[in-house]
């Protein structure tokens, strides 16, 4: 199977500037803008992040390299190539295989990054696929999750909540407003939201030893949390599904509070920016409401 | 699980002066020696290449990382970084996971590899673990599959045939060895014996656009080889399994026969080096027996 796999992988797969040796080889050879590499990987599993019976192996393509893209998004890095490693169920066609690389080659395509290689393998169990992107830092350098001071202000890109109802294959990595708020404004910290809000917002805060205050009404909500509060009620209100879905993959960012002001009024970046809160030195995550009084909000989201 | 697993980790993985970012932000930061990098992915999984129920866990930390070591071997790339992704079956204990990366962080620390991060996951079937590995070229370059010329000697490191006794395992990736020839030889080509050694000879043959003749007699038979045919007349000779067995992790090179017959004589690497054969300008591949004639022979391995 491999065989004639990589020998179609190798025809469709276009050229790239950076990418000096790419399938059929050993390995692949990528020429940098500089000394300096980002490196992440995520592994997607059948049953786990998709339900390969109930959807188009292209959105697992996509999503695959797509999560993978909105780490690289939250170090503010630009994305250069990824590598594939995938195990295929044995009684999986090649055309699902073929599927799958063409969702994942045309969002490459769109972020301008190249397929370097990786590696086809089948067994009798679910597919699993594991990407492993590589990016370059800007000349700001990385972003990372530790630069977040008490007296910050919590930014967020988009809404939160409900994602499983179909942005959790389709959601955009907020790879070009990464790049363009890290080169107009100072950042301070970044994460991208793929457990939770609360979740991943408090390991921001643990990163950089501070606490978090969110307030509850300014927290973005998408109309899916609302629909699914409203398909089942024992599941929360849309404030908590947005608190602690997971896979909203929007970036939260830690910014002074004069930056915050500059950001938010002049939304820049084509998708809006919302001001959830501060960073506080005591360390914690709470919700505060409209009086302004204080609640402990326990960090919830997706463990894996 | 995936937190606790990773504050132990933390704790434990080394610092490397290359790593300038290691695990617990959204990706990791890599300082290179220059901006080339050299990118390879392998995915293992239980009851394919291994068997979780019959194997110490260190021992498939071990072989996950050694495979990705013997094809940076092959690019004659010095080692930097691996990165690793898993997913985990939800009835195995942490203990497991942990002893998965303590046998691959012993040979991590053998080759001066930094472990730069990854993704756990759980869930209901078999072991599947990921890496990527990192190097960096030497200042002579990388090698490829692709400069191999008629006329020039087939080399191999080591034995070959019935890894499956055990060497798959417990095989040293011939980094050292590679980056040794590499600096003091002229090397045209190579490739790591992963799926066995007359397909992979047959693979560098096609990227070079060459043929090859294998001598029968000069091929380098391990004692595994020799316990396997014995054990079992029907899996064919202790010829047959040298040349088709796989996992060898040996590696083939090209070199002129003037090379050839200086790194022979010189042996100066560690392991035995012999010369099996030639490139031919006609594509395809051939076994010559003691009196000179050549039979064509089929490529076989294991495919994916």
């Amino acid at each position: 199977m491999e065989s004639d796999f990589v020998a179609w992988l190798r025809r469709i797969v276009p050229t790239h500037p950076q990418l000096k040796l790419g399938i059929g080889d050993d390995a692949a050879v990528l020429s940098l803008a500089s000394s300096q590499c980002v490196v992440t990987s995520d592994m997607l599993m059948d049953g786990v992040d998709f339900v390969m019976s109930e959807c188009d192996p292209r959105r697992v393509g996509r999503k695959a390299l797509a999560v993978n893209l909105s780490d690289l998004a939250a170090m503010a890095a630009k994305p250069v190539a990824a590598i594939v490693s995938i195990a295929v169920p044995t009684t999986a066609s090649i055309e699902v295989t073929k599927a799958i690389c063409e969702g994942l080659l045309e969002l490459a395509a769109e972020y301008g990054l190249a397929l370097a290689g990786g590696d086809t393998n089948s067994w009798s169990h679910p597919l699993a696929i594991s990407i492993t992107a590589i990016g370059e830092p800007t000349a700001r350098g990385v972003l990372t999750r530790a630069g977040a001071r008490a007296g910050d202000a919590i930014l967020v890109t988009g809404e939160f909540g409900g994602s499983i109802l179909g942005r959790h294959f389709d959601f955009t990595p907020r790879i070009r407003e990464a790049l363009k708020l890290h080169q107009r404004y100072e950042l301070h910290a970044a994460i991208d939201v793929s457990d939770g809000l609360s979740l991943d917002l408090s390991r921001l805060g643990r990163e950089s030893s501070c606490g978090a205050i969110i307030d509850a009404q300014c927290v973005p909500i998408s109309c899916d949390a609302f629909r699914l509060a409203e398909q089942n009620s024992d599941s929360g209100s849309p404030l908590d599904h947005a608190l602690s879905d997971g896979e909203d993959f929007e970036l939260i960012l830690a910014v002074s509070a004069e930056t915050a002001d500059r950001i938010v009024a002049d939304q820049s970046i084509g998708v809006s920016l919302a001001r959830i809160g501060e960073f506080v030195a005591e360390p914690g995550l709470w919700l505060r409401d409209e009086t302004g009084e204080c609640q402990p909000l326990v960090p919830r989201g997706y463990e894996h």
